[in-house]
């Protein structure tokens, strides 16, 4: 295969993030607190406003384009764009749209961006009598797959039947990314550390997910700006390259059909395009941050992504290995959605950033490259590969 | 300004369509009608569906990605995308999104689409007592503008204060259209001619506009798959390359704050682009697909894409300067909107491609350049211009 077009063409400029708060604990909207995350990521790359011309979100982002422009002053919008049909799965996704744009002359400077405030509008994590259900949440909602927790449930406690996959070894990802955001104050479990007998000691939500094995509910917000290397020179700070980045589904993916696709975070296909984009393999991640609706789904990730073998995810999480600072894969090292905050997995690419400019909480001592691993899920995924 | 790296460097090479039937008649599923307009482009195309890769659409087309892929039988999808906030206003902004994905080297052969089955979810036209309004609508539904005639009438109704444009003109645009359609089978209104007069004698809907100013309300769905232009040369079809393409919005088009917003398309900015990206002018335009939710609309967006000086686009309808055959601007040869279907504008992008390739049923002789204006708005809105 050819080299890539866009490998190292495109890079991250500005990232910035609202006060992640609780879950309906914020005074201000989804709008504010979109806007507010778009501003410091504005003013993190040191550019005005007047500078960006692109906006972008994913997951259904509430918030409307024509409205955040006019709230923010941007003169002149020239993209604007959604990754369609993913849920976590666009974190990653939604900065390769913007680099699609840049790339193609479409757009000099875009913000990729999510904001959430479940608080307001009610929570991923409940099922409601009478709820309309539609697409493909019409085929498990007769079994009573309501919410995502019973639908990543069954996937994870298939991946225990086949592999004998443990509680303790999903407790072990929830652990490391507590462990982390002890060192992060922006996250909202900071000053309040936990063991792996406090996992195991806490109620069960969905058999096999105990309350610490699901992501937070929390209300905030985080943004991203995009343009090409070229113009990165010329902005603050040192650029974060996207060395790779892909997104989509595999065959039958959106299908309960195919039982070979219950023990999987769905990343296969998807994972392999962005190491051929990317160029590099495994053995050459330094860091990553993999999406963690629930904790389950990081080791089907985890395992997609080459770092293991399928169905030896639950061993590998084990022993400190995934955790900062002596694990020789530290995942999520902000604390992620389990620990840091809620944001529908963008502070996961706000914290792959940090790590390239060396400026995590949880800095990887000379790490150079980091994968961001956006959602597991039916609907599409996407993942990226970032180099200082 | 340098040349714009994308001109002439994609191609659309199929296109299909759904039967168009009135509001509520189809049989099928808005699902159905999706894969069925996909597949039928696919097939124009000389391709099989384990080629496409991509799918994008806009104006929050109802179906998922991932269903789609699985039931069309994509082995694997590498870009699913939305345009973000607009509604007609898409049409040319998918296809910008596809040959971004193309460009990039992110996916191979991408179909843009729209699938619109309203009589199984409710009508566009009307508004409900306890009808819940969001975002931008929060501004106008206080005041009763609860519809997109409601609003759109506003803009029409300022245009005529301003500039004296008329009823008669607006319905000029309405028998243009009209004419086309009694050539062209597909069209719901074929074998149903209209007269001038029969506009003026027809009931008010939201004054100024009648109702053979406003858009049909069907049922049915239209794609186009785009891909390479060096690809393209080994399809079936003579590819339609795209020259340019652009979307987005102006400073403040989302906002009522600013009156001067009030008679225009909110085409300014982005048709400037998009003959900078193109490198031609409106002069070099043979025939244009120009979107009609509503007769006024269509005066406004000729006036933004440069065809006569603002203010005159009234009488530059009259005349019969927009009929084809012998009119120095042919538009909606197909019979768009109002007399073909109302597929959100996507039928405006697949008769841009007949014409392109001269089997339109109105074909506009020895046609080189074709524009497509997507939507007028306070959304994003789109257009492209292609040629043979």
């Amino acid at each position: 295969m050819s080299v890539w077009p866009m490998r190292d063409q495109t890079a991250i400029v500005g990232i910035g993030e609202t006060e992640y708060t609780k879950w309906g604990q914020t005074r201000r909207s989804e709008f504010q607190l979109a806007c507010e995350a778009i501003l410091k990521a504005i003013e993190d790359a040191g550019l005005n406003v007047k500078d960006i011309d692109g906006l972008c979100s994913y997951a259904g982002d509430r918030n409307e384009p024509s409205l955040l422009a006019t709230a923010l002053g941007i003169p002149q919008l020239r993209f604007s764009n959604m990754l369609w049909g993913g849920g976590g799965g666009g974190g990653s996704g939604a900065v390769h749209n913007a680099c699609m744009a840049v790339f193609s002359g479409s757009a000099n400077h875009v913000v990729a961006f999510r904001a959430l405030a479940q608080g307001q509008f009610g929570r991923f994590g409940q099922s409601r009598t009478g709820q309309k259900v539609s697409g493909g949440q019409a085929y498990g909602a007769p079994f009573g797959l309501m919410t995502p927790a019973q639908r990543f449930a069954l996937q994870t406690r298939r991946h225990m039947h086949l592999y004998g996959t443990t509680s303790r070894q999903l407790g072990a990802v929830a652990v490391a990314c507590r462990k982390h955001a002890q060192h992060n104050p922006r996250a909202i479990m900071y000053g309040r550390p936990m063991t792996l007998e406090d996992h195991q000691n806490s109620r069960m939500i969905v058999d096999p997910f105990r309350l610490y094995d699901c992501c937070l509910e929390s209300d905030g917000a985080a943004a991203a700006v995009i343009t090409s290397a070229e113009r990165a020179k010329n902005c603050k700070q040192r650029p974060v390259y996207i060395m790779g980045v892909s997104q989509g589904t595999g065959f039958q993916q959106g299908s309960f059909a195919d039982k070979s696709k219950f023990d999987t975070a769905n990343f296969e296909e998807v994972a392999k395009d962005l190491y051929e984009r990317a160029g590099v393999t495994p053995r050459d991640i330094d860091v990553a941050q993999i999406y963690e609706n629930f904790t389950g789904m990081v080791i089907m990730s985890i395992e997609n992504h080459g770092f293991c073998k399928k169905g030896e995810g639950g061993p590998f999480v084990e022993g400190g290995r995934i955790e900062w600072p002596d694990g020789e894969l530290p995942i999520n090292t902000s604390g992620g959605n389990l620990s840091e905050a809620y944001t529908h997995g963008f502070e996961l690419v706000t914290e792959a950033v940090r790590q390239m400019r060396g400026t995590s909480t949880c800095q990887v001592k000379d790490a150079e490259i980091c994968l961001v691993a956006s959602g597991p899920g039916v609907t599409p995924v996407s993942d990226m590969i970032l180099r200082r």
